[in-house]
């Protein structure tokens, strides 16, 4: 490294983690004159394929952690259930971006949702619930609806159930693993949105114009921009995303997922959940902007100034799920799609196989 | 394979040299979810870091030629000067694109200035020369001015000499070694210009916008696009390059230098010469277009059809060469650029060690 904490060209990030998100940072890594090495328990990673270097081994090989940690400059990740003595380790010989504390809180539904009252941001109404008693008292207090969602290892849907009525509360807090969990007030939302946001290791931060997201099945289905929602809501995400970044002391690249409400009083946003990672609905700034949220995060992991956020063109992100992707022909067809494969060796149900970026002319 | 010559995601496409222009194909590869084989005999080659398999072997070693045949569906190649043997053998066992032809032409200057005449582009005057009888007798034909080039092996202004008048002259031809040579009539244009153009295996062709060429010692220092002629212009220069790939049966994408003549006559290009790869002045396209020179490459010589050469930003490229490489912080705090890295470990005066493309709104 030049200097403390900051890499030159040639310098080695790890990252821990060896699927398409893991993959396509190691691109940009690369493609900015930087080595990567992807720590994976998975030998079949798609991210080796495009990496100088890797290591298979568990995340808890105190001894394969060493190894990597004395391979590398900084030290990344690209799935926020990083286990806390891993990071914990790492962090004790290299940097850890975004940073420890960052983990620490996106992994407990609970920490976050504390943290993110604490940082001024608007976020739905939840209670901590702990049994099938917590439960009934904080339905009482929703009006009888919810969402129970288990405070750790959710994602894509799993580890939560919805809650309409009695009938739907009746054993619920069984049915989710009676593990430590939280009830979110049910909102009637217009869409789901969500704010790529960066910040330096200055603290300057950069983010990325709002996308509207939808969903099948509890998976992101496409990411559209520009979301059509006013400027003031525009501004009002990116700035609450900032506030995010700047309370954690965040250095690289979160994802910001958000409620888009609209109702007699306008248009507001609730922050539903923050991924501290590259994020699947900011796909689309691979090619509708000069800066990808990739190339953002290596910038700012790297210790390097935050690129331009600024989009050029209008965007859909489609993401290809399981056999979907066996169409990518199709995609090939269309002149205004790129198709992006992640070189998954299998084709399974469920699984995010690829994406493609459909771009058009930018007209707001 | 999916069906004869052309691949499905998940094969593999062998690329002959590990330099910059074979790492950023191998990027694109991958992208498009595709693995790469580099095959370079130089140990320390920066396409490794980015690929899933490498060769170390001289171009020569049948052995590892056949071996590295076996492991790959295609073969393609980041320079002209594959040796003829090397690409006959491969092309005996696995598809070789662009072509072994497109490589016999483009090696040597006299059989592609007679294939461009057959072609019906518009080229300079020139002659063989084969010694220094023949370059007086063809001076005398061309006022006493020209370039004499050698017919093979020249790159970045090496091999030639800049003939003006006698003293120019006289020992010219031993000076370039007494090898076989050309001569070209010396032509007084404005500016080098470039079209990238790609053909698909079907026929299609698709060029990129014409980009306006600057040169500082012999080596390009910067693309810009657009170019700053006219329409008529353009679509001259996209025919020709167009008619050159279809005459040459060409399956991949190419770079076709031209000058641009103005005169009393108005606006005129004439065929300089043709790379039959990836080209230095189409690096512009990796930020300002939806399908890269890479990606398009790529899926030309996978077999799959051409993307778009829709241009959706005005783009400056501007190579970084030897020690101007030290200058990336720099770059990375200017938010129009775009760096680009080719992490190479040795910086040497001369080198390409990376690029910056520079973007704006589109004007024409």
């Amino acid at each position: 490294m030049s200097s403390k904490n900051r890499l030159s060209p040639g310098d080695t990030i790890g990252i821990l983690g060896g699927g398409q998100l893991g993959r396509m940072l190691a691109q940009s890594a690369a493609s900015l004159g930087l080595k990567a090495h992807i720590f994976c328990p998975d030998p079949d990673s798609p991210a080796f394929d495009v990496s100088a270097g890797f290591t298979v081994a568990p995340y808890d090989d105190i001894s394969a952690l060493d190894r990597f940690a004395a391979a590398v400059s900084v030290v990344t990740y690209e799935f926020e259930n990083v286990p806390g003595p891993t990071a914990a380790h790492l962090d004790a010989k290299v940097p850890v971006r975004p940073g420890v504390r960052a983990l620490q809180v996106a992994q407990d539904r609970l920490s976050e949702k504390q943290f993110l009252t604490e940082a001024g941001v608007t976020i739905a109404g939840f209670a901590k619930v702990d049994s099938q008693e917590d439960l009934e008292t904080a339905l009482t207090a929703f009006d009888g609806k919810g969402v129970l969602k288990t405070r750790r290892f959710g994602y894509d849907g799993k580890g939560q159930l919805m809650i309409r009525g009695r009938e739907d509360a009746a054993g619920a807090f069984e049915k989710i693993g009676a593990v430590p969990a939280v009830l979110e007030d049910l909102i009637s939302f217009e869409c789901e949105v969500s704010v790529i946001v960066a910040r330096d290791l200055d603290g300057t931060c950069a983010s990325y114009d709002i996308a509207r997201n939808h969903h099948e099945n509890h998976i992101l289905k496409t990411s559209t921009v520009p979301a059509g929602v006013s400027g003031e809501t525009t501004a009002s995400a990116r700035a609450m995303a900032e506030r995010i970044v700047t309370g954690l002391d965040y250095v690289g690249v979160m994802g910001v997922e958000m409620f888009l409400v609209r109702d007699g009083a306008g248009e507001r946003l609730l922050v539903n959940e923050i991924a501290p990672r590259v994020h699947n609905s900011g796909h689309w700034t691979q090619d509708a902007c000069l800066t990808s949220q990739f190339d953002q995060h290596i910038r700012a992991v790297a210790g390097w100034p935050l690129g331009s956020a600024e989009r050029h063109s209008d965007a859909v992100m489609e993401n290809l799920i399981g056999f979907e992707a066996d169409g990518w022909r199709a995609v090939l067809e269309d002149p205004a799609a790129r198709l992006h494969l992640y070189g998954k060796s299998q084709t399974r149900a469920g699984r995010k196989m690829g994406h493609v970026n459909r771009i058009s002319q930018k007209t707001v």
